[in-house]
């Protein structure tokens, strides 16, 4: 079992970690703010929602200031990622490091920081910061994890087992990319669309109807993502239309990060989610004309903002 | 020349010609909400910016209090087209019904009411509303007018002088179609991306050195476009992208109307700009998914709102 964790950015995905791990081993959070790293050794970190727990943590700004992990889940925005990197760089030479962003390519930035053994991430759970100290955890939904490289598929399967064992849903699989890509490809249209029209994931993004309802857009953006996937040799884990579908139908509307995003006039991970498509789809020459233009739309929103 | 004008509608547009028209003739407004009338016919209609006016008008909410125009200038938003031709259906039997709304088939609504003369028209002139009776002109720029089925030219000339005569800048072509599709196809791109990124008519619309620049959008948008009007046979009157690249060099950014309707959480003409070209675009066959992609986005945005 995993015995030391830290856990890399106290976002909603890094706290749900951070707060439940601590229930079956040691945890440490390294924040980006300082103050964010005071309240949280002040005050633990609070969960709750589909699960409650008050977790005790050891917090800094600075991972000299932080124990030397078995683990290191670096859970910040796809945006934050090298700055993370950069800090850790040289440091906790015996941990292997975790990614769960979105898109395509965090395990790259890593390796260019350090030779530590990789585990590639996709996380579904989801919920909402309701501050430093408080995560609410609202999608119970699994993180797959797969080895990255030449990681040993029991080292996968013993960071899975321990975040099983404080309480939330997670799975190894020998190969991660079948569903990174269908995550990719499925978050690549709803985030782009949510962003643009400011709808949450609602029943419109599955609704074909009328010729201009707006589940043709989706479906042909997912149809893009899936000749992408199909061009660089992936099979993939589940179909992202029906994925589309199925969250649509589940009755409270997501907000997807995107949107809430554009709508904090903040900048958006869409270089990281649609452009990486994009750029895959270059690489291979598929044609992604409704890619393209999510990208430059969400591109020319961070301009307007 | 024209002796009675009614200018129906008292948007931007239809006070624009309402207040340089009286300096030429007698001009009535027949407006949409009673409050309106009222306010004008107290206080007249004064026009700042390009030109200075202070303009005696008559005004009503109902067309039977007005005189009988000899030429009924329509200049409602095209959402309201059918609700004020409604009220003029019997009416005004000696008039010639002038048409400049946004998008195409404004004149098969007009004649759907009633056997008037119609000249179609567009215009590119622009203001600012601040009142009820005071209304900034901005861009002085043109308004055409061309017959529509057996409406003699000498009618559409008599108009546009009169038009002239008034201080605004106006032109009589024999085939207005190839200038209303030039605008068609400008507008449907730059009204839609404008209201999809919260940008005014910008140098973004026009940039095209990076992969992702929105320049590219609007390039591809507008190639669909003229992809249509060839299909329709329609040779057009000016390069869209000509205008579009000109427009965003002028300086001051303009702001689209459908992004001031999107901004305001109102009803776009999204159906009547970009979904026109789309209905012309189905009737001849021309695959246009990045204009189709638009209007499913822009009316995704009007139900968020």
């Amino acid at each position: 079992m995993v015995e030391r964790v830290c856990v890399v950015g106290g976002g909603v995905i890094g706290s749900l970690f951070a707060g439940h791990l601590a229930s079956v081993c040691e945890v440490s959070v390294l924040t980006r703010r300082r103050e964010h790293a005071t309240a949280l050794n002040a005050e633990g970190l609070r969960v709750s929602g589909k699960s409650e727990r008050q977790a005790p943590v050891v917090a800094s700004d600075d991972p000299r200031e932080l124990p030397d992990p078995d683990v290191a889940i670096v859970a910040t925005k796809a945006n934050d990622l090298r700055h993370a990197l950069a800090m850790l760089a040289g440091r906790y030479r015996e941990a292997t490091i975790v990614t769960v962003q979105n898109g395509l390519g965090a395990e790259e930035i890593v390796r260019e920081h350090g030779p530590w053994p990789i585990v590639s991430g996709v996380t579904f759970m989801s919920g909402t910061r309701h501050s430093d100290t408080h995560v609410e955890y609202i999608l119970d939904t699994e993180t797959w994890l797969g080895p990255y490289e030449d990681t040993p598929f029991e080292r996968v399967q013993e960071i899975a087992d321990t975040i099983v064992a404080s309480g939330l849903k997670a799975e190894a699989l020998p190969d991660l990319r079948p569903a990174q890509w269908s995550k990719l490809i499925f978050n690549a249209a709803v985030n782009s669309v949510a962003a643009l029209t400011g709808l949450p994931h609602d029943p419109h993004f599955s609704a074909e109807e009328e010729p201009t309802d707006l589940g043709h857009l989706v479906h042909g953006l997912i149809d893009e993502g899936k000749a992408v996937a199909q061009a660089a040799g992936i099979e993939l884990h589940d179909d992202p239309w029906e994925m589309n579908v199925l969250a649509t139908r589940r009755g409270s509307a997501h907000y997807p990060s995107m949107l809430e995003d554009v709508e904090a006039r903040r900048p958006t991970e869409i270089d990281l989610i649609t452009g990486s498509l994009v750029r895959e789809a270059e690489r291979h020459e598929v044609p992604v004309p409704l890619s393209r233009a999510m990208v430059a739309l969400v591109k020319g929103r961070e301009a307007a903002a």
